[in-house]
């Protein structure tokens, strides 16, 4: 898709504004039969979805759940099954370690192993994040030959481990046996060209079980996700559109910095990330907004805050449409619905509204409301190429 | 899809049952305006469809009718378009012949032809099974070196040819050259490793044309749908499931077997196999249960015999439900239209019930209701991992 577009791509002045409610779509309270979108009050959405076309996006697959990498990658017109972001990668970004082409990333957990090194929790009982930070000290005095080491806490028993060098490989296999009584298993290199990377991290982990035999609860490390950096086509290039990222986020911005975008500086709450589109109307075409509440309530299985999330979202709408965007776009990385307490594999509510977008009966913004949608229910990845097309970017394909 | 799939998968105590209705779907009789679904009082089903997330199932490609066999295998997970199996193989299957890896088998028919050798009836004016059986012992007689021949009867002027032996191929060609007042065609190899096969088939026909010569009317035979047991990833371990299929026909019990599912002992009627379902309900996962009803009335163009069909069917789907499944799903493995008195390339109605299937407008189990509904119209083989999906057993894709 992105082959086919790009030399379609023409320029003009118009501006193109992307709003993610992550974890968007959701499904019904059994006591009601109503969705959290079918149960907020947001009348600016369906003002807005009765002006516009709808639909339902499809991030990866028909009953595949996606993470918010390949959420936010397919809205922003990636194929997610062709450009996959390892775990190790996606925690550097979530933390926004300045991770670099050719370095090698990976998860790491704490963990508890027995006097015999058979594993007995592996999450170190939750370990709290202050504890991490300490343990995490240990494993920064860690020196390998001819390549620097990072080693980063990130939540409770979760830190990143980085290697920097020339001739690294992410193809190695994960030390986590997922199962209890088991000893943590070696890197294995999974090609020839791994072989010393794989070397390297075996030593590293050594090393880290020499310095934390005397930690409690948390004595061993498992390590998994290696990955590098993909070599992803860049979004502003592909598109021919200057780009800016405004979330408060970090995963988000790391994953929008990952494909080229300007990652915009901007406060906490989403008052500040409109406050800065705003600000930065003139320089960009085209703005990704990220709204995270939403997700927020989701995972925590509060459908009433999930319901007050979508509420103060479409206060929102009124300022956004103020700006007079060319292209306005509302939609989701994935459903988190309520009544799951995690990420869904519902395809999430797309609307998209430009002077061209087309007659479409649609008059709410909810999930079985743009079932009905003229845009019917597509993959991720072809929302951009609808979206350029609406800003009047593209030329036709063949003469 | 099945790559995709594999790794995401986790385990948990969740029961599937898949109600399959050969032939399910249909097309309205002209004096009423009114298909068969639409003309049934079909109560249980239509509450269900209430409850669940409704639509139309495409086993193969718009305007494909598909046969039973990928008809089954899209709606067990596999792309019927790469996943192929042979005629002989199929009709193998049809016969519970215990067809084993490296066996070629070929379905053949008994035909005539003249005294110059010209095919005068393709199907010998359609034999009596008893008179085929007669034949097919003549056929037992002969020997080949190095292979063990099974000849079986199936019905009329049809038989199957099985070749056992090691360095065998079904890459060969077919015999019938689908015209009358030409002779047989010899079988030739389609790749250079079946040229020894190709050899002893020659040899087989030359020999059942000398024992067949003064049979009447069905003196001489064709062969065709070459062909081997195909390598299908296996059902149980792609989606982790124990996984059992009921069905009173010996051709679905072979399909399921062929993807590795345990076929339980069943009587001869749909009351028998839900039944059985009753009794193995603990010791499975997934349940594929066969209802052959549909599909007779339609392949015999009888409209009233197949509204009759699905009545007597929806009279069963209270007892299945009272199992409490987690996931329910109702649809069948292609339209067999009493209009048409054959197979159709029609989308089939599909309904997914669970706790998570959504919200969906859909309150009639028809082709018309099902296809506002919010599946869509979807392939066959994407209909697993939404099932999968609804039983909460796969995991996200990407972190």
């Amino acid at each position: 898709m992105l082959e086919l577009i790009r030399p379609l791509v023409v320029g003009n002045e118009s501006k193109i504004v992307l709003l993610s409610l992550d974890g968007l779509g959701g499904l019904p309270r059994p006591e009601t039969g109503k969705s959290e979108l079918e149960t907020a009050r947001i009348p600016n959405l369906g003002a807005l979805a009765a002006e516009a076309a709808c639909g339902l996006l499809r991030h990866v697959a028909p009953g595949i759940t996606p993470g918010s990498g390949p959420g936010h990658l397919g809205l922003f017109g990636y194929d997610t099954l062709r450009y996959q972001v390892g775990r190790g990668v996606l925690e550097s970004l979530g933390i926004e370690f300045d991770l670099r082409a050719g370095d090698v990333a990976a998860r790491g957990n704490f963990c508890t192993v027995d006097a015999h090194g058979l594993i007995t929790d592996r999450r170190a009982g939750r370990i709290s994040t202050e504890v991490c930070v300490r343990l995490v000290d240990r494993l920064r005095t860690i020196r390998l030959p001819g390549v620097e080491i990072f080693v980063e806490p990130v939540k409770e028993h979760r830190f990143v481990l980085v290697l920097r060098g020339s001739g690294l490989s992410g193809r190695l296999s994960e030390t986590d046996p997922q199962l209890l009584g088991k000893p943590p298993l070696p890197v294995r290199a999974l090609t020839a060209e791994a072989t010393d990377t794989a070397g390297l991290v075996n030593r590293f982990i050594a090393e880290a079980q020499r310095l934390l035999h005397d930690a409690q609860p948390a004595n061993m490390i498992l390590l998994r996700g290696f990955d590098q950096l993909p070599e992803l086509p860049r979004f502003p290039e592909v598109f021919g559109l200057r780009a800016a990222a405004i979330a408060a986020y970090p995963m988000y911005r790391g994953l929008a910095k990952l494909v080229g975008m300007d990652v915009l500086k901007t406060g906490g709450t989403y008052a500040d990330e409109i406050a800065t589109l705003r600000e930065h109307w003139e320089a960009y075409d085209f703005f990704f907004v990220h709204y995270k509440d939403t997700d927020k309530a989701g995972e925590d299985g509060d459908f009433d805050a999930k319901v007050a999330a979508l509420e103060r979202f479409d206060a929102f709408v009124p300022e956004v449409r103020a700006l007079r965007p060319d292209v306005l776009v509302v939609s989701g990385d994935h459903a988190t619905p309520a009544v799951l307490a995690a990420h869904g594999w519902q395809p999430v509510p797309v609307l998209l509204w430009s002077r061209y977008c087309g007659a479409d009966p649609v008059t709410a913004f909810t999930e079985r409301a743009c079932a009905a949608g003229t845009l019917g229910t597509l993959p991720a990845h072809h929302l951009m190429p609808l979206v350029m097309a609406n800003a009047l970017r593209l030329t036709k394909f063949g003469a």
